[in-house]
């Protein structure tokens, strides 16, 4: 009886992958990872020349990603059979032997694993693995802390209305603003309105070969960059002394 | 001429630490790290056994803790002379040969060594290796994703004023409060007026020997952690449609 185990690989450079991860990933005989048609893989590409010879993958294709909307019923009924049809492929398998699911960044951090990992409860063995999410390979290829002291980080998804962003900008020290692409032109008119703009940083490809810091202020308008994320630091907001 | 690197070590198991930074731990001819005097150093305890036999240490020992209200200008000038002290011994060493600074979690998400990071700037090569944050080890050791989907993450600090601990707990999807201890009580009472106790996990030692996942409201209220982390899970916000 084999286990999933669901490795994180970190934002993206191989050689953040953590001790186990790496171990486990030139060990793993059967190798499964989500993709978009037509593409080799983010995941798959940060593993390339750690597979054994001998291994088996099982790239795990999306049926669809952007052509239709995604709050359809059509995009979830599609996306559910698929993740249904994964869940019960894997669980096969696992029958026999281990099967290495690949992450990018740390897999209980918005990872597209958890759809597959609530269908598998209670059906197979699973083990995740963490790893550095992609967000703190980005500040760290700016070089400065994201957060320090007493300050208060938030996480929000670009895809929220703009309204939201900019109420969210205004309400941290530290922001980190995820899944830009399509939606980086409302993300600086959200930080433009929260007065945040000046201090944004643009980070694509964090870690990885094409990597790429630039201030938002300064990005083209017309960019609609991949794997970015938008970083506002904070500035170490002092303790405050707390009478116990 | 030698460089500081600061390797980030990751949430406590060494087994989490990234390739990259178990590679230079190993190599290292000089090892410094920070711990409250008296104890053996929560980082130097991660990397037991890794280290060469003839490395050298350098335990960089906090002149003050917790003894002193932390809003005095005691307690600043002492941390302020310590920080700088090993600022200029480190860079005095690494004119010869590198030098390892260990750090638990992520050094640019709340590390120590940002301040010696601040005070090198310009002196030395400094480089930083990113680790995966504590609450990531913490989240793992639960086992469900803590945020999913279009879910907003906050992180605090317990530090804060019990109304700001209880407004942010309200303000998000998933939370996490970090630098619990002495203010765990705080923590519940905020978390109880957020109306959001009984999804509160209480995570101690995450991912080390001795670790405890326990829900927060079943917490003896008498108990006073050590490397706690509360964690209250995002449940997969879903993504709204937004007309572009």
């Amino acid at each position: 009886m084999g286990r999933i185990i669901c490795c994180g690989l970190g934002p993206g450079d191989p050689d953040l992958m953590s001790v186990r991860a790496d171990r486990e990933i030139r060990a793993a005989k059967h190798v499964a990872y989500f993709r978009k048609k037509g593409r080799p893989g983010q995941a798959r590409c940060i593993v390339e020349g750690l597979l054994a010879r001998d291994a088996r993958e099982y790239p795990m294709e999306y049926p669809v990603t952007t052509e239709l909307p995604f709050d359809g019923t059509d995009y979830t009924s599609m996306l559910a059979h698929f993740y249904d049809h994964w869940a019960q492929r894997l669980s096969e398998i696992a029958r026999e032997a281990d099967v290495i699911v690949l992450c990018e960044g740390d897999p209980f951090f918005y990872g597209s694993f958890m759809h597959l990992h609530s269908r598998l409860q209670g059906r197979v063995a699973i083990e995740v693995i963490a790893g550095i999410p992609g967000m703190a390979g980005c500040w760290n290829a700016v070089g400065a802390p994201i957060a320090l002291g007493d300050d208060v980080m938030t996480v929000v998804m670009g895809t929220l209305a703009e309204e939201e962003l900019t109420r969210r900008a205004c309400g941290c020290d530290a922001l980190v603003v995820m899944k830009t692409g399509r939606n980086l032109q409302k993300v600086r008119r959200a930080l433009e309105a929260a007065g945040r703009l000046d201090g944004a940083w643009l980070i694509e490809r964090g870690t990885m070969p094409g990597q790429r810091v630039a201030r938002l202020k300064d990005v083209d308008a017309a960019e609609c960059p991949y794997f970015a994320i938008v970083l506002v630091h904070g500035r170490g907001r002092r303790p405050e002394f707390v009478a116990e």
